[in-house]
């Protein structure tokens, strides 16, 4: 393994418990792991990756636990990068790809960051897991821990849906509903984690990044190990964009790669707080303190972990970030669905209504490959039902071909 | 390619029309596709498909279309074979493994059927295309119908629910309601298509049962190029287990494989035909008159068009059939997602509640090779959610370190 510690994404600390650690002790930022990047060198990297299955675990030389170590997976494959021909011509562009999230194995990118993070706990002997989620993490976090055997302990908030708690229910974990607001319910998490040594692979849970950082691996590897020129993605915690950061910047560093793509960081108008921060320079985050009311109820975090962490990375890496409705959100849905055949939740639909808005603005090129995120899939979490439907013509067995004939 | 035409799985007649065919004139049962087998070498075929990626389409000299098309593909990957260790240990078996069909674009194994379905239906040049479902196979249709850029008819029944049309209807199909039973309007559909030129590719059509042998092919190349002793599969319309017959059959042929697996068709005491015909030892199924009342909606087909193809294969072959409870069914459901993470739509669960008849009745060996046909994702049609769900706890977030803490 040549994973050596950890990096505060934000002071640049270094550090190197023996205990698992998640935040920086100076400045409270989420933490990231660090490795040996000289010993991998460019050309055998490349080619030991090609050589091997599909799936996130081919890149174990950049993953953080020992080789010999048997994953707990799901069967996780690469997932789809749809070259998505008939949706770029409609909005002018000629190279635009879907890179298909809601193939995992629980629907969502979720399972990158499981998949590491519940391997870690078994190769540390933890017999408990745990995460602060409603939707794709908690679902998630409970099927990769019911296949590894192990206590799973799922943080969500008291006026959840029923169809939601079903979902975070059905692989058998413990879900405790938390009459408090998010942040609070955080870091009791992490305290009581610590303490009674339950393992919280939360969002911005460093070995969760080291999951989703793959996602930017199998972009560059299915473009032929080249990187695109943007990718859009939504975000929440934070921790997805961060993930996709560290992926890019470390094939940079083995020189897979020679430029980081530029990232926009797609929000909702109702709760954008990274947006907010970024159109001010500002270099922290605000907490958002209305209430949340969209249709991307998986966007709706009131105050992101990794945000300032991707505030930094937006500035230095010249990125943007979009705020859009959520009726552009259910078009881009509608139309990802009919032009391509791939219904994504709406946080997976929102990349391409935030990638018009960079057209509108003259940001990106005709040519330029873009690449846009669908977190997850559409039929957990549909969204607004009512943009997606039709209404259907209802007739007798005598009155069918009449129907089909006038076309 | 090596397609040459049409058999009859029923009477072993031969077609070989211009035209794409559905049914035998002579005994009105549906047809099969026939290939020219003695051009292919098991040893050069096994080399052939093991060095090439992942997906159905790996198997082209075995698909009916020519190899210079491009397929419609929304990224079919090899389903996982997931070795159930746990879940194989608590009903005292060895070897059981889960073939997870809900990893599929739309979350079903119809994918496979409708990938090739709608290969031939580009080739032929066809405009628009068609299926009767209220589930897995419409929305399976409508998205790669999409994909192709194909008008698509879904006729389902006018009492569906609000999720299933939504479902049905977010690719762009247009979903029509139909009000009368469900062969009425199976026959009507094939009449309509043949008139006005609309390839309906429903659950007998022989190209999705084309798609569908996949399956078989994708089983035996996991388990080493060997097949298992026992496949135990859902049956509605009998499609699926045609195709995995059909898939074994072939590989057989070539001699990639030395004998056929026994299988079980598995289904709902309410719905089971198939069950109560295999049972008196009928040549032909009886039509099921009453009402179908159960949690695995996508099972209740009164009268099976692929129904007389599978008691001639089970008699033959050495098969058998059994029905299950609804509670049999949700206790499966509920195992297998605890104790393997994989939470399967009711008929995805049947085959579990089946073997464990298959076991107390001493028909199947501790150390034989089972493989479970897990049909779907349990997202979409999660079924009885009450005996999924376990009542969750709610706490104030000064409560939660103890409730942890008592574990």
């Amino acid at each position: 393994m040549n994973f050596e510690g950890y990096k505060c994404g934000f002071c640049g600390r270094e550090f190197f418990p023996d205990e698992i650690q998640y935040r920086c002790d100076l400045c409270d930022e989420p933490l990231s792991v660090v490795y040996e990047y000289s010993s991998l060198e460019k050309k055998t990297t490349v080619e030991r990756f090609s050589a091997r299955h599909s799936g996130l675990w081919k890149y174990r030389e950049l993953l953080p636990v020992v080789p010999s170590i048997q994953p707990v997976s799901l069967g996780e494959l690469a997932t789809p990068l749809h070259e998505a021909k008939t949706l770029a011509g409609s909005i002018g562009l000629s190279n635009v790809f879907l890179k298909n999230e809601g193939r995992h194995p629980t629907g969502s990118f979720k399972d990158r960051g499981t998949s590491v993070g519940m391997t870690v706990a078994v190769e540390r002997g933890v017999k408990a897991v745990g995460t602060l989620s409603h939707g794709n993490m908690g679902t998630s976090t409970a099927a990769y821990a019911a296949k590894a055997g192990l206590t799973c302990y799922i943080l969500a908030p008291a006026n959840i849906s029923s169809t939601r708690l079903l979902y975070l229910s059905v692989y058998g974990a413990r879900v405790i509903l938390v009459e408090d607001e998010y942040d609070a319910v955080y870091n009791e998490s992490l305290k009581i984690g610590m303490k009674y040594d339950v393992f919280f692979i939360n969002s911005d849970n460093p070995f969760r990044t080291e999951g989703s950082k793959t996602m930017a691996f199998e972009i560059v590897e299915d473009l032929g190990w080249e990187a695109p020129d943007w990718v859009v993605a939504p975000a929440s915690s934070g921790g997805m964009v961060s993930g996709l950061y560290k992926g890019f910047l470390e094939f940079k560093e083995i020189g897979i790669i020679s430029d980081i793509p530029k990232i926009a960081v797609i929000q909702p108008v109702n709760s954008k707080p990274i947006v907010t921060a970024f159109k001010k320079e500002a270099e922290a985050i605000e907490r958002v303190s209305h209430d949340f009311i969209s249709i991307v109820r998986s966007l709706g975090n009131p105050y992101p972990p990794s945000g300032n962490r991707v505030l930094k990375l937006l500035r230095e890496l010249k990125g943007t970030a979009i705020a859009v409705s959520d009726e552009e959100t259910s078009a881009a849905q509608r139309e990802m669905a009919r032009m391509e055949g791939v219904f994504a939740e709406p946080a997976g639909a929102i990349a391409l209504a935030g990638l018009k808005h960079l057209i509108k603005l003259h940001r990106i090129e005709k040519d330029e490959k873009v690449v846009l995120i669908v977190s997850g899939f559409g039929f957990r979490d549909p969204g607004d039902a009512d943009s997606l439907v039709d209404k259907p013509l209802t007739v007798g067995i005598n009155n069918l071909e009449s129907e089909i004939a006038r076309k």
